[in-house]
């Protein structure tokens, strides 16, 4: 029983099918002959599906290997194109390592990063008007934070940006927000750069995706052959971004309905046994539910649902290792609830029956090991 | 008939199947429970067998994406860990495109480049000594080039490194030499850091590593979760990895002496016929056969094959847009011999008899289709 969706998915049978096929096409796209051609058709084909779930032109997507690279190639490139002119770097204080650790990169040169509250998964929005009251070369907002789970007013980001005339390019880390939520695409529009990963959507790891707004030239962030129209070098991962098309192509408002209606039932449960914190951001997707069991300590709880085959996690996967999750602090968790904070990840193969089931085994667990 | 295996591979039987076991393996590496903890053994299983074939430790092994990346981490991260004390990089004029457009970016960053020559393939010791009489951050040879098949003397580029007192980092870019030579893994040693690919191996794409010799500590390229001892951020391809470490698995002697029959018989064909130039560095992988058909235009011949399905290449697949082969003319190849220049990339899969075919079809195809 697998609830830790927003670390990584099982590859979904359509995308190990798109995948295994698109490795028959095994010419390298760059190269001339008919075998490099087919190659590149599925290449192609692959980015315009992708960019349809996206809602940008293909000719603004870009594969990388991963959301994490997506969003270096995002951040370093937008900071080399605009830090001429100004080094100000404007994010929310809850913001994915991939985003987070380049801008402290960036610090060592010159870069000031200015962070933006988002206490109770809620952009302060004021905060941000009041930053860009001066110029920026950049500013990052993810789409759906992969602790809460909260969505961010791209729309309104956008808003801020356009106002103040502080010309900054406007990043969004949409790892854990594409296809994720009803609003996802009318807000990715408003992004002038955003990440995807395909392994948030049970496709297999090794592909993502940057989408840079036409007009926009980024530098790249790894040079080489050239490929991915400069770019991003590498000879390209073609059963990769087949795999990332047909996952993408699964996931639609029926299986975002399902997602909801697991998630309504592990809300109910876990509300009637009480003591229960909802850590829930106002707008947010239903994939991600963040909970402080009170009584039992993260970890205590995390280990007994693991040796019963059930997978929740404490924080997120990227910051497991690194103590008490700053999202968390962020949101504004006093300490009790923050060390018994528990991420559910809900996918849409869960079922409601195994929502019954990791209902019970949390509050077993609290009442055998808990300590307060 | 595919002979364009060095632009890429088809992967073999057992890389896919074990791709699509290690899927099942779909925990996230860095998660704590058993799901997450058996992806983490996959992982490092994979990374000890493939740091066998390589010739270091595990713990030097890094995985990342490509070896488009390996490359760029190393050089990126050796220019950042050695410029304090000087700027000047000595590389061969025959490097990847993944390595000189990386020392070119550079150069915006106040790097000298230094160019060594690598004239009939082979790499000029007087002059790399001559340019290590001055202090140098960064030395690049390749172990294979990938036009020519020329393996350099990375033993004798250590030795100068050494006798200099230069204080150079030696990165070799081995991503079509790990595991195509007998003496590669001795040579690899020789290398502080060393880029592979598992493409050309067999393998899918989207996974390649990097060495990073034991005590070198390099800034990463890709910032994040802190993955891949903070050295490569970005969720694991638990599956690429095991796939990775199956190809190498399956390249052993046996393979590299029936790669050695089919360009013997090649070499024979063609040298019988006659007007047939062997661009053939004295010491060379097997799998690369570079030759200058006489009489007829490379990409006149490429396309007589390619619409009898039979995939070779005219120069590499990564500068098939750019035109005439800098590393041809770096190997010092006149108009003629530049202008009927075919790459043939010879794996285990090829067969004596597909030889013989390949052979028929270039004739064939000089004498209908050649001008001169």
């Amino acid at each position: 029983m697998y609830f830790d969706n927003a670390a990584t998915t099982v590859p979904s049978g359509a995308a190990v099918r798109a995948y295994t096929e698109a490795l028959g096409l095994f010419g390298n796209p760059s190269s001339p002959h008919a075998a490099g051609v087919a190659a590149r058709e599925a290449l192609e084909a692959a980015r315009a599906a992708i960019s349809s779930h996206v809602g940008c032109r293909a000719d603004e997507l870009y594969f990388t290997a991963s959301g994490t690279e997506a969003n270096n190639t995002a951040i370093f490139g937008a900071f080399a194109f605009a830090s001429r002119r100004t080094k100000r770097i404007v994010l929310t204080d809850s913001e994915h390592p991939s985003v987070e650790e380049c801008v402290k990169r960036l610090e060592a040169f010159g870069a000031e990063a200015v962070y933006i509250p988002t206490r109770s998964g809620i952009l302060d929005i004021d905060a941000l008007a009041e930053a860009l009251t001066k110029p920026a070369a950049l500013v990052c907002v993810m789409a759906a934070n992969n602790e809460t789970g909260a969505v961010y007013d791209i729309e309104a980001v956008r808003k801020a940006i356009d106002k103040s005339g502080c010309g900054a390019i406007l990043h969004c880390d949409a790892v854990q927000g594409l296809l994720k939520h009803a609003d996802m695409k009318r807000l990715l529009k408003c992004a002038d750069t955003a990440a995807f990963s395909a392994h948030k959507l049970h496709a297999p790891r090794g592909i993502g995706a940057l989408k840079v707004r036409a007009g926009l030239r980024l530098p790249p962030h790894i040079y080489g052959g050239g490929q991915e129209r400069g770019l991003r070098s590498g000879t390209e991962n073609v059963a990769g971004a087949a795999a990332f098309a047909a996952a993408a192509g699964e996931y639609t408002a029926e299986k975002l309905l399902s997602v909801k209606a697991v998630r309504e039932r592990l809300v109910k449960r876990l509300s009637e046994a009480g003591n229960v914190g909802f850590n829930v951001p106002p707008k947010h997707i239903d994939g991600i539910l963040n909970i402080s069991l009170f009584g039992i300590k993260s970890e205590t709880a995390l280990n007994a649902l693991s040796v019963q085959g059930i997978y929740i996690s404490a924080s997120s996967a990227c910051s497991s290792r690194k103590g008490q999750s700053r999202v968390l602090k962020a949101y504004g968790l006093e300490k009790a609830a923050l060390d018994s904070a528990l991420r559910i990840g809900i996918s849409p193969y869960n079922t409601v029956e195994e929502a019954d089931k990791l209902a019970d085994a949390l509050l077993t667990a609290r009442e055998r090991y808990g300590r307060i």
